[in-house]
């Protein structure tokens, strides 16, 4: 069941340097393990912005929101979700 | 090169029915058409409204205005174009 | 697997008052019908407002459109979903 | 008499952790004291952000505010209320 | 139980002026049956807009929506209701 | 002359304890003294926000500002104004 | 006393070409006669919009609803009223 | 003096094809002898939109809302002007 | 040339008081010197707000600019410039 | 291909003057690389802001976004993005 995400990333200026090259580095490498698994099938940067376009692949909502909120920047994202359907004119 | 769109279809209910369908008829082969030379590799339905997000891979702005503006539906589409870079925590 | 959905309804006021009858008519009997099926388990008037919130239960985003777009009234309808998940500190 | 309220939780990030984990606590126990009181009949996290829908059962609007800004969140959340009424279709 | 109530009139310009002013007067009459009944304690024009802002007394939600949706303008107002609560800095 | 005000509360969660105290202990000494002076007649709580809908009755618009920019609160307000006017439906 | 008034003028364009005429014809000549009797002491064009940016000078805000909801255009323009007092670094 | 401008058209679908005709065949002879007064140095589409970004060369604000007023799609543009000044880091 | 301005002022809580008093007793004298020299002809308090309602009157845009980004509140102020042109209804 | 971009800078009143210094020089001298070697061929400052409108000319939207996010300010900036495409009555 495929959902369509916006991400837009806002981390606090104050955050430590280090610490954030941590938080970065984790979300990179749980976003690879995530589309490695077929969780996590697209994924785009928006041109110009710190914010991304994704689709997601789930059994269900609550997989989703589980997903969502255990990427290592949640606390810093504003996410906004769609939930998709079959279009009647996608070529199959 | 790939740019994010959605479009959200308001056909005035003053439309006559015959010319509705001919136009949403000729929309669908037209979609078709583009998704099978490669042009529209994503296209899914917002779940319950008459709108979509897509996905087009063109060459230039140029040639997407052309394709998007060729839409038959286009004079009854509220359309946003979002222009998408390579994300650096893509798993290619 | 539940999705909560608001209504606004905005039917023209050109449309001939027997169309209109029989067609609030007909939503009325498929909202019960819905209901009686299990799949709309919550529907509340928004007080002041032509209006609703609503729960539905579907088994997935295709069956949630499937079910929306085939509302009489949905031509009519200005709707949004949200895509809901347990929350933890439910009392179950 | 149901209230539909919609609650959006920012915690600061300069809060102490070792304070926000008893706020919210204290926040869980209090949601589940009033749900087993039967003023809070509905739950639902919203999937993808920290955020919830709900609906309260309460006698009043007087008791709804008491009820709300008595959260132990309350001074962290944005809270928007909306008063339901009985819908005509809803079947009993 | 106190309803703050914003409302906007859009009357379409393409009414009849003999519907239009009979349904003025009729909205008239409703209004001021109202006041006399004590359910619409306040009620002033907003200055510059065919507008305005209103409290209303009433037992419950429901018999709000039904006040609200009797009025003979109904189709044509755009409605906020806010639910009010007793200020603690009230004098009484 | 009648003011419709919203005023929304926003004290930053860095103000002293001490001081916010002191702060809406000040408020609401002055809230009271204009109420009972007849220049603040109506005041109510907006249900589940720290936040009110007050009328004010003043003289002027200088008057209204003097009256609003002397609340102890006001640089943590945001404020409304909306100016009203007798409506034509009103019973007197 | 002084209102900022921002007018937006949206004349439907199945209006009749005369009537047009003669509304903006009656909409010119009271808003001369209102400068003239020192009402409407600032009236300018809004760069590149059909919409104006004015200063009123009444005695209250009753007043300024008779002025402005007697404008011929008034069922055709979107108003937004808003209250000025004096500046404190006005040079008088 | 240089004045950014959006234009976003709305040419209603009840006119007629042969008038709309015309309209569009008179600005574009008005656009292209404005830009060769060098009065328009800039013309831009909005990708997927019918739209452009624009600047203009102007005298003074009177000049702008007449060469933008006399556009004969006025009537159906939606115009946002944007005052521009040199920037400091523009090489020369 | 004319250009209306709105100013919402929006000084850091955290700002030393005096570095503030002296801010804004610079803003004044600045305000004062520029009226006296014609070239702010109208400053209004926005009733109830932190904010302004201006008309500058300058020779070009690039003035317009200078003016405004020499205020000294100028780091914390939120500006909405509009040009202004002659009105055709306006009494010369 | 041509980007316009609007950027709205928003430097945190906590940096450290010297550091903010260095980013706005270090911004400048990019901003003028950038502009000799064509790829931002026009830059306006928004009249009243600390705000710019530029457009862009790069190789593709990845050629955009590695140029954007390589500004020394890109953290505290705002950035709109819009793809242009060639305007039919564009004079060549």
């Amino acid at each position: 069941m495929l959902f369509h995400v916006r991400m837009d990333v806002q981390i606090p200026a104050t955050l430590d340097p280090g610490a954030r090259a941590d938080l970065v580095a984790r979300e990179k490498a749980y976003a690879q393990q995530l589309q490695r698994a077929g969780k996590w099938p697209h994924l785009w940067r928006i041109a110009g912005e710190y914010a991304n376009f994704s689709v997601f692949d789930v059994e269900s909502n609550d997989e989703l929101h589980d997903v969502l909120s255990a990427l290592p920047l949640f606390p810093y994202l504003d996410i906004t979700v769609t939930a998709l359907a079959r279009h009647p004119s996608k070529v199959e």
